[in-house]
């Protein structure tokens, strides 16, 4: 999507065709940096220190990173070594296993001096196939905020997001924010309410960040605010991104996601979840009972960053020394409390039955 | 209560008799000040900086605001003064006008050379009756908190509460906190989950600190954390206080309560909401519809503060440069999610008949 006019993806190749550039995004919304990655080294740096992620990025961040091991050593050593000093980066990401996976199965059956034009070519194919998919998930939802500007009669569409489902999160276009760009982009009006989304903030910094320069209007607002938003008419749906749904329709996302969920039900206002169908879990049928809930570092709790007087990047407590905190990093909303999960095949109503019928090869 | 073993209320008299001392809440949690007011712009600096602030709080501080300015000049032309002055620094503050309203009808009917006496008086009086008021609402409160210990058997009972609404925002014990200080006072195991209730972070900083220096065992969320924590059993009931209630039985709360209210209701757990009596509006008898939000400044959103590095109390800003903010302070959570109203007087379905039983005065 746009950046001050000009078109970018979360990750692409420069013009001498093997290095590759990546937005450092734990920069944002502060600065806007754009750091080159010439080594496997550099990008499990990337992947490691949250440089990028986001599951579809964190995942084409990774084939890129065997396309640069495998210009430095192409050997069937290096294909081993690599894996492993990849898949160490983050351990839990689902995409990153993956697309190491998908990049070992090819590699390994080709000679070694063939490895490394492969490994370049599979890694852009897993960056348009996401573009692909995300574009599509955009196409989709982008036909529910417009049957909702015509009901309004051509008055904005307010939706509520939360967290960072946009296209920094994926190679373009994003997941939950898709159908936003789409619909922008095709004249609907649109007004995004971003919640903030503790701990880590992204949706005060990158959500925010990245509708505001594509020029799409937005307010940010606390996690404790939608509520009170939505009891008062001022939502008009919403919509988040997912980190896995079971394939009855749970839906496990960042933190805060279950009470936006509680709150559009009492309002009766449509709760959309946007996913790229890789995100289903097949096997998982009791989201709340089934999936376990990650614990992060405390400090994201008891710290913030962000822009000081001077300008700095600089962190602050904001709890009392030697009080405890804890850090939940997902929860699971029920299926009961979704509207329906954008995909790039079309909705689904948030059960096994619409999700097989789209995705029949899996039933 | 208690800070550093040594009890505290959040305003008294220094040995001088005329000289009233508060905490600074500002610098909470990184720094215990204590500040002296000597005069009646002492006071009305106190209030509208928000050194003080808690509805019981802000009216006990004007009451003794009052009395400083009785010292200084105890005319009557100085009690309309006064008046306007302090009324000034918070003028949406219903305790506020109530004080000023109460001191002034005191004031104006006895001779000039008595007044500063009398203020003096009368303020300890508005203090000592906010504290018994208080005490009973955590004597009434402690109860439920013993029957939930008694059913589990003696372990700990996990309470989650929003805000503060602590001995910081009373004279002392607090309303939603009190039960908590009675029951734990009594030899009853708690642990209390703290929202952190931004924007203005008064769980993180000023409820965590209190529970902190008492004693009690107590861990920092974020507020988007609370759903996952009631989906998953850890969570045996919910306290928060109140800004005003409908005699019908809804409660407009700090931003967020609505949103913990409805997860309580989806997982039956007890939603409980302490107050004393004089919140109640007997007026009002539906509160979405009827009670004004305020909207306050958003640097509240935008920015955040605490403690850095180097010790300095700063200030950094969290969304991108240029995006829009909305900071709407209170939400309302209507009466059908609310379990029951702790009142000084017992505890009251939330509900109208509920409130006359308890308050026939006003039936």
């Amino acid at each position: 999507m746009r950046v001050n006019g000009t078109p970018y993806r979360a990750i692409w190749l420069t013009e001498d065709n093997w290095t590759v550039e990546i937005i450092d995004q734990t920069k944002l919304p502060h600065e806007f940096k754009i750091v080159q990655l010439k080594s496997l080294q550099d990008a499990a740096i990337a992947i490691k220190d949250m440089w990028v992620r986001g599951a579809p990025l964190i995942g084409a961040t990774a084939a890129y990173g065997v396309a640069l091991a495998m210009r430095e050593d192409p050997s069937d050593a290096n294909i081993y070594k690599m894996y492993d000093y990849l898949f160490a980066t983050r351990p839990t990401a689902v995409n990153l296993q993956w697309a190491l996976d998908d990049m070992k199965a090819l590699l390994i059956q080709i000679p070694p001096d063939q490895r490394e034009v492969e490994a370049y070519k599979r890694a852009a194919e897993i960056c348009d196939e996401d573009v692909e998919m995300c574009s599509n998930i955009g196409i989709h939802g982008a036909k529910l905020i417009q049957d909702v500007f015509e009901k309004k009669k051509g008055s904005p569409v307010n939706i509520l997001t939360h967290c960072n489902a946009g296209w920094l999160a994926t190679v373009d276009w994003g997941t939950a924010i898709a159908p936003i760009y789409k619909a922008h982009d095709a004249g609907i009006d649109v007004h995004i309410w971003v919640d903030e989304t503790r701990p880590r903030n992204q949706g005060a910094s990158l959500t925010a960040w990245e509708l505001g320069k594509h020029g799409i209007l937005h307010t940010v607002i606390v996690d404790n605010a939608g509520g009170h938003l939505m009891q008062n008419g001022e939502v008009d749906m919403v919509i988040t991104g997912t980190d896995r749904t079971t394939y009855t329709g749970d839906v496990c996302n960042k933190i805060g996601t279950y009470l936006k969920a509680l709150a559009a039900k009492d309002n009766d206002i449509p709760f959309y979840v946007a996913l790229p169908s890789n995100t289903i879990d097949w096997k998982v049928e009791d989201g709340v009972k089934e999936i376990p809930i990650e614990r992060r570092d405390v400090s994201e709790v008891i710290k913030m960053t962000g822009k000081s007087a001077s300008g700095d990047i600089s962190e602050i407590q904001i709890t009392p020394d030697g009080s405890n905190a804890a850090n939940y990093a997902f929860d699971v909303t029920p299926r009961r409390l979704v509207t329906g999960l954008i995909t790039e095949r079309g909705v689904s109503d948030a059960n096994s039955n619409g999700l097989k019928k789209l995705f029949p090869e899996f039933s």
